[in-house]
């Protein structure tokens, strides 16, 4: 037996996979992006609504791809009456429920935006995370594809509002209609195999025609050996399939797509789209209609778009990064309509804010040079910490950011190293000579970093302090003030 | 056997209690409310941090008040790995643990803030709600009395910066460590008793002494009839509660309270503030000692703080509503440490921001008038849907609100209605006479509005037509900014 009294055990600080905190530089990014996607939407005449994280489940419905989880992609608990409470996984599912709950008072067609965060319960990898953000528009109580030419437009103007040149982004329009007529022509009744062949068709990008010619066939073996079953199609059905999702080459149109009236609709629809879209002179350098676009949610209806970066980049570890697609959305007709019994058209569009941000840094492309932070005043004297209080006070009540060192004061040399960690522009000292003369010390810490390499000696330092003067104690506003301004420091 | 086919059974379009959609005014009012508390926090040297909105289950910690539930007041599930994730109740406790994670990386004395919402899994009531906002700032590595003084001066200026004047709200202050020297001059060693006695300390507000003393002897039935068992003290410790709290009236201190060294400490550190607050020019009509104040959660460990707002108003049903509480904090020196296995201080402030919005808009102090709407292009000819499309790029592009009218347009009644709806400034019609002079009616909705009540027939009306004129179609943008401008209506 083991007499010795067991240790407490230190709890281990980690967050759980997927998740991630944010620091200073990443926040401002964020603001900055979520602001000037603001005013594009707001410009197109959408007005903001925002609803909670959680929702019934059965009001979010089960809409996400490739569920690789028994809880299916959500986050889910029971609430004390049993009823089953989901985080929100997008920003569509919970407008259709408050536009559905709210119908009648609201202005018709409803055009809105919110941002916020969704919660995926997947598997997390490189990349891919279980809370990201996401901002969103959307039309509903309009059928017209004047609403879906406007989303593919807003988004054009939102990459080049975020700084992403023309010709570096491109907007990819499709419409679920041309591929439902794909599904008629070939005759596909299970909705399971239809879904292997959406993805298959999802894939072109990545794998080319060669890759989705065997995913619709028999299947395909990657390079790392594993194997991919195949949505088993004959070969002129497979055929068939490339011909609809490759533009580039003219093909003969098979007959049996020439012949679906929903393939038909849709076509007309994509067709309407770009002539509204080139009216307003959006041509194909900035929205191009791609059928081999599908978009995974399960709710599209009609036309679905897709923003992809044209840039490639490489990662911290010099591999290429290809980044695909930053948002997209669609036509979801059927969604409002599940709570309302009557037919309610819908739209909408949504910004991947999290990947968008992601790509943009490695890009080189977001802001990252770090702000000044306070002025901190000093403590010298241990027993004069309400004087030195003081300082910060009339600092801060001149609009100047300022704080006190809160650390132990026992070493001016460690408060001096804590004003560099902290980026300050100066810093105040008042020890008791200072304080019998009525004066403090301003050490201006960017003045001194660029005289520092100049300086030859410890010695000679210490007799020229660069960088450091003394002001009468009444001054002190006034000349930090004068400090700041020289390195152009924001104060009000 | 009833043969009818069962009726598809349409979804409820509803929310789960306690949580609620927000609209353009209260989402703007928000934004407004978060710029200026982040202006006084980064005025007072905190930068921001984010932590995701849920963390490990063990890594929270479990210091939630009043856990009237058996989940005890998070909202948890369980991960693939088995491990449990609850929803952030707070944003200290994730805090702790971020500090706690990168510990060697950051600055000490770190001081952070951050906003965010925390969701609460409680029993919903009439303004208390499962999700609402919070924005926190804490100084993590220092035990000095100036860190805790420096969180009410900035809780002080924070309520002054959102508009509340000085006098309308205070900023109470009292030391855990006097509590506990209480505890000790009493000798209660059951936690669960010392939390029933600081919870009728709690309620000292509301109730009043004698309902205090109550509460610290047999019980005490409210005006419903509910009875609330108290926490059993002796008369002579009834009285000694008493007197600790009570600091209106002169009391004669029991030898028991200042032989408490716990007590006597806690009683040091809140002078230290006292004097630290007041040299800075922070007097009682801004911050005051109080002891009766307890703060509910339980990782704090001395000075606590408390945001009282002193105005009182009606809702909207007449009746009286009390604010109270819209902020607090405290010091937590426990919470880093249970990661680290060393002390680690820090103290912490926090405004319950959806609370204090609530207050302020039941006072009038939101500015809750409307913003305008965007022009509303109409559809006057259905065939010629481009052609408008395009007079709606052309507003977007010299950076007016602009839409396009996207429902059913057959009644142009219906599509001035909806421009009324969105609040537009004006809209713009092109018929075909219109069209083949190259011109457009602008309609000034503004303008129309006022006339509206001077005119005296529908056929004046008609023949007049108020705020309502043509112009060529290559100037539609410079007519309509100066209509616009003529309102106030902000365009770039």
């Amino acid at each position: 037996m083991n007499d010795k009294p067991k240790k407490p055990q230190k709890l281990k600080a980690r967050l759980p996979r997927g998740l991630a905190d944010r620091g200073p530089a990443e926040i401002a990014a964020t603001r900055a992006m979520v602001e000037k996607i603001r005013e594009v939407y707001e410009r197109y005449g959408f007005e903001p609504v925002e609803t909670p994280a959680m929702e019934y489940t059965d009001a979010l419905g089960k809409f996400l791809p490739d569920q690789d989880r028994p809880n299916e992609g959500v986050f889910s608990f029971q609430d004390d009456d049993e009823q089953w409470i989901s985080l929100r996984y997008d920003l569509t599912a919970p407008l259709a429920r408050y536009v559905a709950e709210n119908f009648e008072s609201l202005p018709k067609p409803y055009r809105s935006y919110r941002e916020g965060y969704v919660y995926r319960n997947e598997k997390p990898g490189p990349g891919r995370f279980r809370q990201f953000m996401q901002f969103d528009a959307d039309t509903v109580g309009s059928a017209s594809p004047a609403a879906d030419a406007e989303m593919c437009m807003m988004a054009a103007d939102t990459m080049e509002a975020l700084g992403i040149p023309r010709g570096s982004y491109v907007v990819k329009v499709n419409n679920r209609k041309v591929l439902d007529g794909v599904r008629e022509a070939v005759g596909i009744v299970e909705d399971v195999r239809w879904l292997t062949v959406m993805r298959a068709i999802d894939k072109l990008d990545r794998l080319g025609i060669p890759g989705v010619r065997q995913l619709l066939g028999g299947g395909r073996k990657d390079e790392s050996g594993d194997f991919t079953k195949g949505a088993g199609l004959a070969a002129a059905d497979i055929e068939l399939v490339i011909s609809a999702i490759e533009t580039s080459k003219e093909h003969q149109i098979d007959a049996r797509l020439r012949d679906s009236a929903i393939g038909q609709q849709g076509h007309a629809e994509l067709e309407e789209i770009s002539k509204l879209v080139n009216a307003s002179g959006y041509s194909s350098d900035r929205i191009v209609i791609d059928p081999s676009v599908v978009r995974g949610l399960e709710y599209y209806t009609g036309p679905v778009y897709e923003v992809e970066l044209l840039l490639d980049t490489k990662d911290e570890k010099g591999r290429p990064v290809r980044f695909g697609s930053v948002g997209g959305g669609g036509r979801y007709d059927g969604l409002v309509s599940r709570f309302r019994g009557e037919p309610v058209p819908a739209t909408g569009f949504s910004i991947g804010v999290s990947r968008l941000q992601a790509a943009l840094s490695l890009l080189g492309k977001l802001d990252s040079k770090p702000e000044f932070g306070p002025v901190v005043v000093t403590v010298f004297d241990r027993d004069r910490v309400a004087d030195y209080q003081k300082m910060v006070a009339a600092l801060r009540s001149a609009n100047i950011r300022a704080e006190l060192y809160l650390g132990n004061p026992k070493n001016m040399g460690n408060q001096l190293k804590y004003a560099d960690r902290r980026n300050s522009p100066c810093v105040i000292i008042q020890g008791s000579d200072e304080k019998a003369r009525g004066e403090v010390q301003i050490k201006d810490l960017i003045e001194g970093a660029k005289a520092a390499p100049a300086i030859a000696s410890n010695q000679q330092w210490r007799e020229t302090r660069p960088a450091q003067f003394s002001c009468r104690e009444d001054e002190l506003v006034v000349r930090v003030r004068e400090v700041l301004a020289r390195h152009g420091v924001p104060s009000a």
